[in-house]
């Protein structure tokens, strides 16, 4: 069995969690998820079915990590030490995956539903607002080449692949920084792996389909 | 000068950064952040003026954390390394940290906000639905005392504030296993520590406004 059970489906965040794997070199197998038919192991793991979900087979302890930004974190300290942050990296690590697991993910959703916030009302928002939120993320992409600075982290797969996808997706505006800091990532071998396997499934289920 | 500097308003989740902070026995300043001035030394540190935001004097270093999680977790890895997680726990110390952050902060914003995930787009927003986040949650802690298991530890102040405070706004249900978690919490002499500093202040603030 190999280390890790990776249950997820191509067509969503599961894809952060592949790109971490493939930068952790972690060995997994893949347990492909149909939104309609959800397998049992996946509802034992995580009773919301959602995906990506990791199983952990850690000597005789089983582990469950949901949330792409938890897998991510919990792949570097298990599997990848490299890709953690130095202590003088790691305020920069850990603000930026909660910045972007928090206020981004939830100004890109409320954009995404057409859901505005009532004035007076910013405070209540933990984001504030949208253009707030992508302002201060620009803002720091435009002065260093990784989230903590020089150096690749685990952070920008989490925090890379929000600014990857709000890029194809539009759901980010077409910023210079966005732009640079995603061709960045994207020339990355283990990047390029992973996007390749989804994207074999992917054309798999459209031309099944 | 002490080690942290702290921008807070005691009406904000900067109780929760405050609760870390005595939790971690940590050295600070508190900077007090007026609403409609707000101080050029946060602006400086943090130009989204958002409080929480801490900031570590670290040597020759100045290291600046926003987000209340993101403040928990770099507490607990710099000053307080009893409450950080075993091998064993780690999987939901991440897991649920991520999962306050993410999903229950977005379901209870909107919920707040009177936003309504419309059908067939659940799948859009991270959190799918309220009901469906809010019983993930209470699932999990009526099996446990703490998130990680029988042990209290630093996630405890993250998830256990979004509990806390839920229960207290009725933002969260008053289900049993919030309720018997957040009992557990307030018993403890660092939250009431904390919790009294805050209260203090916001009865100041009431008597001279």
């Amino acid at each position: 069995m190999a280390d890790y059970t990776f249950f997820t489906n191509p067509m969503s965040r599961g894809q952060i969690a592949r790109w971490a794997l493939h930068e952790a070199g972690a060995d997994y197998d893949t347990e492909l998820v149909d939104w309609q038919e959800k397998p049992g192991a996946l509802l034992d793991a995580n009773p919301m079915g959602k995906v990506p979900t990791l199983v952990h087979h850690h000597g005789s302890h089983v582990h469950v990590i949901t949330e792409a930004a938890a897998i991510c974190a919990y792949l570097a300290e298990v599997s990848a030490p490299d890709l953690l942050p130095t202590v003088e990296e790691r305020a920069s690590y850990l603000r930026w995956m909660f910045f972007a697991a928090g206020p981004v993910e939830q100004a890109v959703t409320a954009k995404a539903m057409g859901w505005d916030v009532p004035d007076g009302k910013e405070s209540m928002a933990g984001f504030g607002t949208y253009d707030r939120t992508v302002e201060t993320l620009a803002s720091v992409l435009s002065g260093r080449d990784f989230i903590c600075g020089d150096r690749f982290t685990m952070a920008d797969v989490y925090v890379g692949s929000q600014v990857d996808w709000g890029l194809m997706f539009q759901s980010l505006p077409a910023d210079d920084a966005f732009k640079t800091y995603a061709e960045r990532l994207r020339v990355r071998p283990k990047y390029r792996e992973a996007k390749a396997i989804d994207q074999k499934l992917i054309d798999e289920a459209q031309a099944n389909g």
